[in-house]
């Protein structure tokens, strides 16, 4: 007999597992949950989802997600115009908004140099960075990538082609997380940590 | 600033922080995803919840999902009408399925004896069940529930209910799954493999 669901439970598991995180077992259960809720509340996932591609855009200045375009950031004259943040993600925009330590703008490069996923400099918004370091005043880049391998590759690269440029580059600390056991570091962040070791 | 997103995005996060297994870093992360698919990926999932809700239904008869009652299960002519095995949950019928080792008919109960949940036997299909072994002719009943403590309580109750009528009432072996070691065995299981071991 049927070893697969009926027809349209069977394509709601295939949409769910479809999506990141979540496998064959976890799709199976979200579906059942689904079977379960009311219509209104199905009905506001599936408008959610269509909204979502409906309106939001990316910001033309700093490539952040958003509904208007320049987005609120670049828009809220409160901001500080001579800082300019670079992340990977439109999602570390918000990482980096909920510290509450920043007042400058964004730029959202869409990714990191990544030979293995073929992501070469050129797909990045770099060339978009380049032309705002010359049309605004721009005093400082802070660059806030990852710190990973790609993270690190991107930050040598733009810290290479800035470099000539008359600003200050800059780039997060490396160091021990906060709430974090020492015995547990590991070498690279320990080492980093005794580097960059400030006076108290 | 902001420090939650946009409209949109932001109830797109909290759609799928609804959903079991996903927590809100998950949710940020699909509703990303879900920004980088192609409008058709997005409007097929989006229209597979609303098709789930609107042509999913439950087996008048035995309870199980499907899209027209009584279910396939219950109108295939070539499962055997004598052996009803009772299971808890619609996705426990698609886990015995999978087995290919029965061929009777099913009865979905829609969950197991639970107080702390306000589950009462009365909430659940019994006597839907006890209906249908008036009517049909069964002549085995196979509980086979979920072995913790929700149902083995329910287990106890339905062979109870069972045993004054005419039928055999059995339930799933327990012992060691197929695979594991003996070493890690809890010692439940362990008694339980060893009171229920069978000559070779």
């Amino acid at each position: 007999m049927a070893l697969a669901y009926d027809g349209a439970i069977q394509d709601l598991i295939d949409g769910f597992a479809k999506l990141p995180g979540i496998g064959p077992k976890g799709a199976q259960r979200i579906a059942f949950y689904m079977l379960g809720t009311d219509m209104q509340e199905a009905q506001d996932l599936a408008d959610a989802i269509v909204t979502v591609k409906m309106k939001v855009r990316f910001c033309e200045i700093c490539g952040n997600v958003c509904e208007s375009s320049p987005c609120p950031i670049c828009e809220d004259p409160r901001r500080d115009r001579s800082v300019i943040c670079v992340v990977e993600e439109p999602k570390d925009v918000m990482s980096i908004e909920r510290t509450r330590e920043f007042k400058g703008l964004y730029h959202v490069l869409g990714g990191a140099i990544n030979p293995m996923a073929n992501i070469a400099p050129a797909d990045l918004r770099i060339a978009q960075l380049l032309n705002r370091l010359k049309s605004e005043e721009v005093k400082e880049v802070i660059l806030a990538l990852d710190p990973n391998i790609e993270g690190e590759a991107t930050t040598t690269y733009l810290s290479r082609l800035l470099g000539p440029l008359e600003l200050k580059v800059t780039r997060l600390a490396s160091g021990l997380p906060v709430g974090s056991d020492l015995e547990y570091a590991d070498e690279i962040t320990l080492g980093r940590a005794l580097s960059g070791r400030r006076s108290v």
